[in-house]
């Protein structure tokens, strides 16, 4: 059994240092095995130009993902933050660091789908779906980001790659989503955890509010809790991600056995 | 703008003549363009074993579907119904018939996903999941049976063949593809309509409970219309088809041309 929580709050657009210690510090009054942020949270997200995002992006191997991993180490915890990542090939990608106390575990995801303004800024993400295994914890993570929600195919290709749990870093701005996750879980059978953010804000005169509406959905694809849509919020839930890994339901069906490729689009 | 209804009642297995005929009364009733009957609706559903579903079927061109079919000429409506067919290979499928008032244009659907016992009794379905164009009607229509809610992929491929609307015979036993449908209508934005039967069967010393709520989705997941869990219903509502095709929703995003195939499991 593990512990999981998702952190909801507002970061600060364009201002570093205040992000990131609030980070820290949700990091330090939390005990959970696993701890999810959202999306962007190191720097914000409106950016309006592929400049902006590559001023403010910094490398995997930068100060910030070094500091978390860090204290992941130190305190045995895994992390998943959104963050601006400056790529090795000079790109900006809108990421999710997955940090992990085994260093060598440690992972990046570059967004797959790329939502609205972002495609000015940001390069398509080029990692693909992949999991994350803890043998000592006994837990798969897979991360998908924000807008990769509309998208089957991306907690399919997770859950087919062997994640007992999907999580979704996100600055989501409808509550949409919250139709279709329940699904993504039940269809995969995953547990799947959304951190979504707060807050406003303004770019090319455009206000962008964010719902908030955090929350985490067993394998049977039941809500297990839920945040507000305005207010900073910390979940937190126990789940134990062994259940998820038979798909059979009966002595003649399997969900992932019983599907037929070859005969889809 | 077309008028579609779902009918939900409670077929007697192993008897087809009150069944075929309680289906005309239902059509007699109807003035919907568009009529959709529950899975394997004319001779009921819990069959044991293949000789006895190969006894049950009937050609696609048999004395059933002929009827159907001339009725649906007569009246000028579609139908989807589910029957047991005995394919020209000997084999007996799961199967929906798609009965155009246009001879040219009558399809069957055979169930991609055989559910529980029915992998005893049906092959599996050979024909793919493929959608009717109805061009006078301006409708392009797709179908799947019951179970094959639970694949993503299924109503994906329908939609991507071009389904405005994507119609589900089924008889459900369970509710949680109440979770599914709707992410199902939203992530390919289409219709989707779910008739489902009621009451009891037994088989195999095993009695199974069919759990009726019957329901139609409108393109953005939200639902328009449910039937209760035991009563016999028709549930009937307008659809304008036409409004599921622009699948892009701002300036950058469109929720097919935003797929990356390549990255996907």
């Amino acid at each position: 059994m593990l512990t999981l929580s998702t952190v909801q709050f507002a970061p600060i657009f364009g201002d570093k240092p205040p992000n990131i210690n609030r980070i820290h510090d949700f990091i330090d009054s939390l005990q959970s095995d696993i701890i999810i942020f959202p999306e962007l949270c190191t720097t914000g997200y409106f950016f309006q130009t592929n400049e902006e995002a590559i001023a403010a992006a910094e490398l995997f191997s930068g100060e910030t993902i070094t500091a978390l991993q860090l204290k992941s180490t130190e305190r045995n915890q895994i992390y998943v933050i959104g963050f601006a990542e400056l790529g090795e090939d000079g790109n900006a990608y809108n990421s999710a660091a997955l940090i992990m106390p085994d260093t060598n575990l440690t992972a990046v995801y570059r967004k797959t789908h790329l939502f609205y303004k972002e495609s000015n800024c940001f390069a398509a993400g080029n990692t693909g779906f992949f999991v994350v295994e803890d043998t000592k914890r006994d837990v798969k993570i897979g991360v998908m980001i924000c807008y990769d929600w509309r998208f089957p195919e991306a907690a399919r290709s997770l859950a087919l790659a062997g994640a007992d749990l999907i999580v979704c870093p996100s600055n989501l701005v409808t509550d949409v989503w919250h139709i279709a996750m329940p699904a993504r879980a039940l269809e995969n059978k995953v547990y799947l955890a959304v951190a979504n953010r707060i807050g406003t804000e303004t770019g090319g005169g455009e206000e962008l509010v964010f719902k908030g509406d955090s929350a985490i959905w067993g394998y049977n694809g039941k809500i297990m809790a839920k945040s507000g849509v305005d207010e900073e919020s910390v979940l937190t839930v126990t789940i134990d991600p062994t259940q998820t890994r038979n798909k059979s339901f009966n002595a003649f069906n399997n969900i992932f056995t019983d599907r037929r490729p070859e005969m889809y689009k």
